[in-house]
């Protein structure tokens, strides 16, 4: 590999010759070998993007930068954020707390493209746009890496996480409404109960997913709420008069989301409480899953010795060696994210629990597990929807086999017999393994008319209508 | 001890002769012996009264029970608030999982206590009440023990949480205006940074219980549902036309709090992600409290070789064997719930998140967790914020002494000569132990005149205002 | 109230006259109001007495302590072992973080008590014994309070774990082998699979357990090591020679149990991961059991409805409405411990991450932690061996019928035919709801004869013989 | 792109033509587009490749399997190894929880690279190896896979965790005996206590890890235990005798590791309880590590304002706004990865209690957060260890400066004046701002020369010798 010699304020360094960061990337990529290689999200990267762009826009605008240095440093991040540029951001999560690396990463990337697209070679000539007194000027990766946080979470957010929960609720609402009538046995601790109908049952998933949308969407005002403008330590060293409110504007405006300045820049920056909340939502969010997901594997499990009361679409062949097996691959895929979700959610408390003083330096892990958390949440809501709730199908012989064997209809006597001698005729039919009808006749408490009268599944299941 | 005999669907069962309660209570007594007796919260019971009591005004008013007993019952319920009955509940957390146990306590206790009240002898006598026809009339232990949780966890939030929490944070604000003129050294990633306020440093603590409070706050509506009139499956069987919503607004009515009939009545059972969700808001507020707990531990460190930027109120005796020592131990009580609390949490979601079909069988340990985590927030905050926040106070040598050696004051040179040249200066001051000015003169990049005017620490605190 | 005036470093307190304790136990009382008061276990005021104990005898013994001293430590410690004073601890975990004032209160409760075994009133005359200078001799809190953790949580281990898990381990043992040949359909996926028989289903949770004991068992040697003789920052100041590996002998006498003074009283302090790693393999035992408790309850689901392979004992009505259920109650207490074990895990993590410098102080939260996780897994493994598992009976025609039905036999066919076309036998029979043999000979593949040679259930089960 | 037809026994699907996987991967690749493709760790397919080798060796050794065959399985195996077939492992972590795709997505490579390897273009004429027959011979998804697990888990452990945590506690050791003479003030609560070493200090640390790597290696035994042999449910179905154990040995040879057969296949494949029990030590490492990178950045904080005891290299700018800042960025990676590891350890215990019957089908979660753990953790370590600790030096002045104004060498008179005197001498000393000495001598407590003789620190650090 050939290089070229890039230098920071502690001397130089060697870095690849084509690529476009600079010392302090390559510093950076030399002392945190972690983990695999450029595993710095993406997603931060493109926030970066917008962040420095609106910068730029906003320091000219306020007469801090030239506006031949603002097209340059616009025009960088327009790449980056169109995904041209993705090889030029090797560094890992596992750096230094603050990202001021990733945040160098970004400067560097900008001033040597903005060279390279100005018609110079890299490396050579002096460069219109120096990374720590253009790009970066009126900032600090104090500010900026939690401001690249907050853009970086809402857009995942509201581009796929919302969505893909969104996406899931509205099918299992199709699905409630399409069941609504299919009665069948109700079971609690696992055991018989009184009779629902599936539509009902799937209404609860859905009022389920209402909440955890309701949950996420609650936390967002703190996710608008940027830190930029605090610059180092919060008090906004450095940067021109009304810079910050105007700044969160310019994100406002060039990501079409609803960012404002945050009222107290030292929390900004000394706590992440707002990814805190965020991902306390999606952890809620996997709480859910968990449970509609298990339902859903053991209601359709069998197909000869489980439940079996739905069944759900055979997508790929279940088994290595059992032939014909088909299994509910997309709940896996589902409650195995609901635990990376659960475990992110401690990573992230313990990364928000640990800020010191003026800044929190637990940021990129915080960052990275709540995107990977908001990500696979959203892909696996979709996944799910598409690959298995859409295809969920009742299986009636089954689903009436289950209801008229139930013992719990029994239930339907209480206000009739009292719940002594409903009790007394479920234990003798379970006994002697018969039907709660006999028992009844046989205990003589009532009369086969009455009986049907009063012992009507369908009818159990509809007294909140 | 002496017994009698009582009776339940499986037949008869000793109980001690002067407990009010019966069979079922007896039962759990024996089979549960888990941890130490009577580990079920006594909020659980008294919540317990509250819905007793309102299920049976709600019962007589839709004319299914008798006033008498509608009076009777209230009667009990009254005394179990009034906590004069607190010795009748002797069952644990690890029991049924849907608490169907301690439900039956509260009906027992209700039955036999209204006996005596009516003038009779504890096991004698016909009872005007049946513990489950009556006291559990349109009710099933899975409608009502979530129903308890709601207002148990309700009431603990509004009378204890979010007060304590309140308490705390206008302390905190009234030390932020306190201190807003004591102009200090900042400290990004445990290093000497730019300069800020004291009350900058505290005005951050504020906001960050601010978004707690609002965080804590946006949960209530959801735990405001009631999942009572769904009975044993959320279908509502056996409970009389309109129940479910009147029923609500008598417990709201008795409670003063904003309680309404859950939408949803098989989420209400079959999930409690509503506990999560406020679980989750109470983690947040743990993790801010670290923080800020911390903070103040750091910054009052010493009293000679420490940080010792401010000095806390002296409540004990440090140790038990160095003399004249004083510790932060407000804080250490603090930040030792937080830790229980970020423990909880995942009690709660691990509970939350394995509910199955009609029923989530994880209530005790869910509100368990959720009410020792919300009393422990709100007394700390309160013990903290009066025995320790209160007393904070300024230790002016100190800070001006760090203030005036620090080397990142030449920050503010940055605008002026550049981010490079300014780190010659600092590095060069560092290295040769001398001060900025001394540095910036030597190497000739500004005047004495310059560096007066551009470095004033204060100026540096104040470009937000 | 009637009180007296106690006094320490910081001057006068008023105490409850006929409370053992004195000034600085007061003090902690009215500092720290969270949560119920007495919180701080009992298991480690008794591990106090024998610390108290054996340091009194371990000092006479140097000839740093008289030996009417030792006496009336020792005198008053076994008073507290035998459950004697349990109302002379009032303090709670929210406390200092290094357990001081705990350590305080056994100290004053020690002096002030012999005072009054010696035959003086309390609060009257000059003590025989100081708090600091005789019963804390050779002694800080931070040294003796992670001893009486490390103390407190063997014991508990030694006395209610390991055991609670083992007699729960023999009962399954005990099943498997009676369950041994009993042949039932496998469930991977929750999908039907190829057989095995109910012992060998059995004689994997055994396996959980055999290797949970163990792990368990593989951290008793950090935790047998005692900081005793650490005093106050591991150094050992103001302690006599040969003190620290003198009193823990004394201590594994006293307690019978292997304790060894720690190698490195520095890590002793000033960290608890010996807690953190006991707590750990707690920790895999709740993962453990919380997989066996939930294959018994859905093993045992239905009656009716259900998978219902085997039974399981009814010990109490399931259900206030739903009349002759019978839930899987012990099941779901244990899957409860299990929950809070797996938080509690999580609180004893973060609390033995944030040690800084030579002390840990988030010792009290940590131990409590620890010891409820230790008591609640061995109780309910009793409570669930006693109550539920060694009831478990095997429901044969149910096991028949799921066994006769199963489309996973087809396996057998694999060697003889290959995975592709025994695919097509299983998917022909599910599709048209025959059975395997028919499909079979529909297709051609195989005979009768060699259908009935190749596919026996009970075969298929035996390989691994 | 071009595409070729292949087949399994669901029917066609379209594969990328010059791919080796085949049907099922591709069903797979396009059934789970959920985060970043190729997300299963490639440690995951390299333990597949021995497993499958070794299966081929073992099946041909015992007569069910053609040499030719064996090495054709054998022949691609080794290149997987090599990792010269990385692009063909397209799948992600959130597939089936049985990780039956990523099995077949092997046994189909093989199969199809052995076609091309014996001279034959990809897709046309007949295979010598089907992926099932052959490749997946005696084998199933629910036995290959938690082999493979344990398998990579054991070689990374070996490899990179314990490695990188042994050279960090080497280091650690060397700075142990090079700081051992180096007297300073210890803290305890954040507050000055009595001195010790730095040395003493750092042995603590290295105690800490010596424990560490003993609870890991205390979990390579269970970790050892191979589940292959058990086939699909545990019974080893479609095995020839013998295959459990010679399987597992041909393995250990292979990888020269002590791999044995599992004693219990049952809880193998339905339990991961090793996976649980190995990580848990991991996050045993990890609270150890964040105490002690914690320590390290207090310790060197400053330059000029904080402690400032110790000095570490400055390896890059630390601050992208203030110039000449040198920050503890190893120290933030460290600790990180520390927060991310206790966020894993729940997501596998979430995982590892929720298996079911015959199978636990959260196999792919559980394992990536285990290779991810032992990676960042050893490779952290490692990055600690060159990039920090090994060039740490003691700041002498400052440790001499902190050392002697302490007011906690008092403690040191204890034994000779008590400690109620030691204790006035502290505080009027802290009250007038003066020497301990000063006010020992102004309240008349001793000597001059008493004080000389009795309050050496250097001899206070010295008892434990």
């Amino acid at each position: 590999m050939s290089y070229r010699i890039e230098k920071d304020t502690m001397g130089e360094v060697r870095v690849p010759a084509d690529k476009y960061w600079g010392a302090q990337t390559q510093r950076s990529v030399q002392n945190f070998r972690i983990g695999p290689s450029g595993s710095m999200p993406i997603e931060i990267i493109e926030a970066f993007a917008f962040l420095k762009k609106a910068a730029a826009i906003t320091n000219c605008e306020l007469g801090v930068l030239a506006s031949e240095k603002r097209d340059a440093i616009a025009a960088v991040c327009d790449e980056i954020i169109a995904g041209k540029l993705n090889d030029e951001f090797p560094l890992v999560i596992w750096q230094t707390g603050s990202g001021t690396q990733s945040n160098m990463n970004v400067n560097e990337v900008v001033a040597n493209r903005a060279h390279v697209l100005g018609g110079h070679r890299l490396g050579e000539g002096e460069r219109l746009l120096n990374p720590n007194d253009d790009v970066n000027k009126s900032q600090s990766s104090n500010d900026t890496f939690p401001t690249a946080m907050h853009i970086a979470a809402y857009r995942v957010l509201t581009a796929v996480t919302i969505p893909g929960i969104r996406r899931l609720r509205d099918e299992l609402q199709r699905q409630a409404e399409a069941l609504r009538e299919v009665v069948k046995i109700g079971r609690t601790h696992w055991m018989d109960a009184t009779p629902l109908t599936l539509g009902q049952e799937f209404s609860g998933y859905v009022s389920q997913l209402d909440h955890a949308l309701k949950a996420i969407e609650n936390t967002l005002p703190h996710l608008a709420e940027l830190a930029l403008g605090g610059t180092a330590v919060g008090t906004g060293l450095n940067t021109p008069k009304g810079y910050a409110v105007k700044v969160a504007e310019t994100i406002a405006s060039l990501t079409g989301l609803p960012f404002v300045t945050a009222e107290n820049k030292f929390e900004a920056l000394a706590a992440h409480d707002a990814i805190v909340e965020t991902h306390g939502a999606l952890k809620q969010a996997a709480v859910s899953l968990m449970k509609i997901a298990n339902d859903i594997r053991m209601l359709a499990s069998g197909p000869r010795s489980g439940i079996g009361e739905i069944t759900i679409p055979p997508n790929e062949p279940g088994s290595s060696i059992m032939p014909g097996k088909v299994n509910p691959t997309q709940v896996e895929a589902v409650t195995m994210v609901c635990a990376q979700v659960m475990g992110n959610d401690v990573a992230v408390s313990v990364g928000g629990s640990n800020g010191h003083f003026e800044l929190n330096v637990f940021k990129p892990v915080m960052i990275a597990n709540l995107l990977q958390s908001a990500r696979l949440l959203g892909d696996a809501c979709v996944s799910f929807c598409d690959n298995c709730v859409c295809g969920i199908e009742p299986n009636h012989p089954r689903v009436r086999e289950h209801l008229e064997n139930s013992l719990m209809l029994v239930t339907a006597l209480n206000p009739h017999i009292g719940y002594y001698k409903a009790a007394e005729i479920a234990k003798k039919a379970h006994a002697e393994g018969t039907t709660l009808r006999q028992a009844a006749l046989d205990l003589g408490y009532l009369t086969s008319e009455q009986f049907d009268e009063w012992v009507v599944p369908s009818k159990m299941t509809g007294s909140l209508d």
